[in-house]
């Protein structure tokens, strides 16, 4: 099918699905391999399904990638840039800027703000929202309603590029559900963010957060139970109210 | 009135304002209802006039919007976004990739720098810089002859994306007078940062900061004046010499 | 001259070197005085041989600047920026969305991370490698074989911006081989990073970081030696093993 609405100058390959009501901004490239399901936007300047290009000293590997999939309803901004291997979840909204590399998986009314880098090999879940600027590094998981303010830097290599054992350490943070990352914070590798729990701004996590604690400083330590008014959700996963 | 020189594959709407002597790059986009004065510069793959596109959770509201106007004398770099209903001033330079987002107000010759964000609602005063990758929150109030170092984040939920009450609380910081803050600091909601005073690299902000003090840390505390042959201004409002 | 291979809607300029085997992607923009080696790949909505366009405000000197000069084997990813007056080396890779500016020598198989910006007139040695957000203040110097996480900051005005004398000072961080910054991390104008020295994620470093010392907090304070299993070379410049 068809895009509904076109703007100028775009280029589409020809190994495109492209469902009903979808509308394209100005100067869009869709590389081949991508599936856009029914009412989707897509802004100005989006490149999608685009291939990995390696660095001749990455140590990353790329096999076979599935299509790029864009669930109905999604919205993406303008100068996007999503890569081929990954699912967006529907109704989900990508703001101006933000990359998706390959092999993420995001989940249902998930929000990329601007600017935002989703490293490959993310799972991010329903209802989670990054800000501006935010950055996941590979690997990282971020469970259902998670929220996660701008310029929050995560981090994957307890080795820091060094030694052979790092390879098989490398993990993002794991982010629970329904948790909060205050802006500017940095996560070290592997660590556990607990449901519900808040990591002020600026802080610095260097080990795992319990659930329902709110830690801040740098290191980051706990200082008090997140108040039972900002809960989303009782520890048994039941919704409060 | 055209451009008096346009790069190639350019696209432009009918219901645009463009004054004398102005110069656009290749790839630029220009949306309905963009006033452009005189001797304006736009740089390669820019989009003006974008209109905000809201995800299907959001709680900001976006009403009728004014016309973006891009003040005479201004400098876009490359790849920037401008939405409408905001204002650039005159001989202003926003560097490339750098998003401005709908309803702010910047003076006269204001810098922000490459790929900073203004979030919608901010305003900025005259002469004031916003160097690199800078994130100015929604609501944030930047005064005159203000300094904003690389990679600056600034924060305006108290509640952290829960409760109702948030939205009442929400409100970015409050940057005086000639203040300056250092690379990588990071602003809690709603603080003032004092005129003149200055905040070092990579302190985070939780409490007002008086005017002419430095503070620095995590949490910041004041350590001492700024040394006066560093002020622009004095107390009064009389510029030094 | 031409490309091998090249999308639509590029834009070449008549003065630019192209030699054997470059490939494209769309919506390129070339400016004059370019000169791209063999076997470079180019991405989409890239811009390559920008002049600096300066703010009226803006203290810099732009002279004559030297063509843009990519060496063989290069990757480039998409809606990259690379200012007119820079050299990047053979086999390196420039990942999407980074700029470098003008006046930048960078050496042989340097990889630029995702939205890294490299500011004008910085020095990166073989082997180094950016990873993403990277922000590296204009005179900044990195030698051979550093590696620099995500989110990195630095700085180069000891004065933020105010009084004559800061233009004598202004300096970037000095990082020597074989360094590692942790992510996030903030770095002082002029400080020297050690060889094999390693920075903590999210540490703020005032002062000069010894070699083949481990520091972290803000502000950084040295806790112990970097092991000795993860040096790249002795102290007399020897590889290990």
């Amino acid at each position: 099918m068809k895009p509904t609405e076109q703007g100028m100058h775009c280029v589409i390959a020809e190994d495109v699905e492209i469902g009903r009501n979808v509308i394209l901004g100005h100067h869009v490239i869709i590389h081949p391999h991508v599936i856009i399901e029914d009412n989707v936007v897509i802004g100005d300047g989006v490149i999608l399904g685009k291939t990995p290009s390696k660095s001749k000293t990455s140590t990353l590997k790329t096999g076979d990638l599935m299509p790029l999939k864009i669930g109905q309803g999604t919205v993406v901004g303008a100068q996007v840039i999503l890569y081929r291997g990954s699912t967006i979840g529907p109704e989900s909204f990508i703001a101006d800027q933000a990359v998706v590399r390959e092999r993420c998986q995001l989940g249902t009314r998930v929000v990329i703000g601007q600017r935002s880098t989703v490293e490959n090999d993310c799972q991010i879940g329903d209802y989670t929202k990054l800000q501006t600027a935010v950055y996941l590094t590979a690997t990282t998981i971020v469970e259902d309603h998670v929220f996660i303010a701008p310029m929050v830097t995560t981090t994957n290599d307890p080795y820091v590029a060094r030694t052979e054992a790092r390879h098989a350490a490398m993990q993002g943070p794991i982010i629970h559900r329904g948790a909060r990352i205050g802006g500017g914070a940095v996560l070290l590798p592997g660590v556990h963010i607990g449901q519900e729990a808040l990591v002020a701004a600026g802080a610095v996590v260097t080990r795992d957060v319990p659930p329902y604690r709110l830690v801040m400083g740098v290191p980051a330590r706990v200082v008090r139970q997140v108040p039972e008014e900002q809960w989303l959700f009782l520890p048994d996963g039941q919704p409060m109210e």
